[in-house]
């Protein structure tokens, strides 16, 4: 491991950095918007994996965090995080032992449900333990890839009321495949139609069941839509903290090009490696270190801007120039905006957290490579 | 972390698991081919990225391996592995200091250079520490990615020639981009063209070195088609260790369709989460623990190789039923085999080592994450 130096650019590469007053910014500016819509906040952590980051959300007014995965919420449980909620079905003997050693240590964890089959396993396994489960029921608003269909709700909200060591506490619906349509208007009609069929089934069980008080929702690109949702009551939005490529090169309501709400935290720092041809350069990140998926990664360094990056192996990545104009020389170091943050940060041990040019903090990533 | 299970199918997933006797069998047949054809091997560490597997190598009779950054090359060293030659140029002050670090520990450890600057650069460090360095002229014969342009060739090995603290040692020619070429006759037109511009480069250099004994190049997917060329030393071959679906997907001399040579070692394993369709089922393997790159992953487990598996977000994929077949039940495990193995690897701490059904080891992929 080489030692952490102060100054940004002289920090071995390919890294992440974190500029903390972006990030700081984003964050206040989320939690405003829902603050200010009576909503409450329950950012994602499978975007940033970091639980010192979770701690920046919680302190600045989130209610708890999300988690993708059970490993994902043992790490935060164990860094002292509180409201967790795990947005995907937990369903394997191996699995529901390590939620409910989670939940023997922090009662405020829940986890959504999707199948009746899966409510029974849950309500043994809880039961043979003494344990009380909260969940949340996970209902299909279109993505399909997790959530019952909207004709199975009651059926399974029957299965999870008879289910003894259980509690349904609410409703969750993600609708992931409207999150970055690139026009604002197309966007916003689209998630509103599956927000609104969810917040209708939330209306029909809250009727029912009182102890079902949580309707959670929402990514980063329909923020601000269904937040006009009056059931909804929080927010699970993950990569406006950082931000990426794929998500500001959409429109939003102030402007139907850029994601002007937020600004990347988030940069990729790379070294020139290689200058042997007139119109590109080699740069040390490539598949291993940028994952490509999402939008184009753009490089931010001033007078490189127009520098376009292409992969080039696991390892490289090529800055092919324009239209003639100037090439970083061997061992320039360079910034890039990610294409897409959560599997490009998964890739990395650390943060380095920087103020202006200055590195001020190094954060551990220690929910890298928790998928289980 | 969950404890590691005796039976294969009880492993909490995603993970990845190697079938041992696949693995040494890979191995030995590489090695065989190499030993028949009187060439050293120096297999890839950057496909598998852990020390272990290389020392199975090592011990099948490779004579190194190779590393594509310094941080991999510092973990391989300091799990006892010789012989390391790191495949990219190391250009900056923090990369060459960490370099000169392991160069006092182990004075095998060779580098590639392609750039007179970079051979001024790590002259002078290795000088102003009194130590001597090896180095591997790269040419590059096609890929473009880092290596010296056949022209400028004997350039440089005048810039290394007068520096006083490297030798060179020999030459790196790697035709990466001809790789997959699907045809096994068109594969071996383009890889002979190109190795055979590197062997005038070497023969040339050789006349004139005495020290310069070494032409190391080649891939998985050339490695018995550039054994033919009499100049080439050493095999730098990676990916057939462990096998990929990219690679199973081209065709080899004795099949034009599936590549034959060598079995896939290495499987990911991945549970059902989500049966709430028809057609397909949510499993909880995606873009963070299957890389999305090459070719198309395939399901293994018998009763289920019809499945087709497509990425489903960061956290899942979906296997589709292609005509009415039979979907798996919720929690069922399920083995595929992945697209690229290399990216892959490089997002898990470890391979379960398997024998059969049974878990016999668990070895960490200590170089994971390593990419700088």
């Amino acid at each position: 491991m080489a030692k952490t130096r102060d100054y940004k650019y002289e920090l071995d590469t390919p890294c992440l950095t974190i500029d903390i007053d972006i990030l700081e910014k984003n964050i206040a500016i989320m939690q405003a918007a829902a603050d200010a819509a009576g909503k409450n906040l329950r950012p994602h952590a499978k975007t940033h994996k970091c639980s010192q980051l979770a701690k920046k959300q919680l302190e600045a007014g989130a209610i708890g965090v999300c988690a993708a995965k059970v490993s994902e919420a043992e790490v935060l449980a164990d860094a002292g995080v509180q409201g967790i909620l795990i947005t995907g079905p937990v369903v394997t003997a191996q699995k529901i032992e390590r939620l409910a050693t989670i939940l023997k240590k922090d009662s405020t964890i829940r986890v959504v449900v999707d199948h009746p089959e899966n409510v029974h396993r849950l309500d043994d396994a809880m039961r043979g333990r003494r344990l009380s489960l909260d969940v949340l029921l996970d209902t299909d608003v279109g993505l399909g890839r997790t959530g019952v269909l909207p004709e199975s709700a009651l059926e399974l909200r029957d299965h999870i009321t008879h289910a003894s060591s259980l509690r349904l506490k609410g409703v969750q619906a993600y609708a992931g495949f409207v999150q970055h349509i690139p026009s604002y208007p197309e966007r916003k009609k689209a998630s509103l139609e599956c927000m609104q069929r969810a917040a209708a089934l939330f209306r029909n069980l809250k009727e029912k069941e009182r102890t079902c008080t949580i309707f959670s929702g929402a990514g980063t690109g329909t923020y601000d839509i269904d937040i006009q949702i009056p059931e909804l009551t929080e927010l699970q939005v993950g990569s406006y903290a950082v931000m990426d490529a794929e998500y500001l090169n959409i429109g939003v309501k102030d402007d139907p090009a850029r994601f002007v709400d937020f600004q990347p935290a988030l940069t990729l720092l790379t070294t020139v490696a290689s200058v042997n041809h007139p119109e590109f350069v080699t740069v040390d990140a490539g598949l291993k270190s940028l994952y490509r998926h999402g939008g184009s990664p753009f490089v931010t360094t001033p007078g490189f801007t127009d520098l376009r990056y292409e992969w080039f192996g696991d390892e490289y990545g090529k800055l092919i120039c324009k239209d003639g104009g100037d090439l970083p020389p061997l061992g320039t170091v360079l910034e890039l905006v990610t294409s897409h943050c959560d599997p490009t940060i998964n890739l990395f041990d650390c943060f380095y957290i920087t103020r202006g040019e200055k590195v001020v903090d190094r954060w551990p990533i220690d929910l890298r490579g928790k998928s289980q």
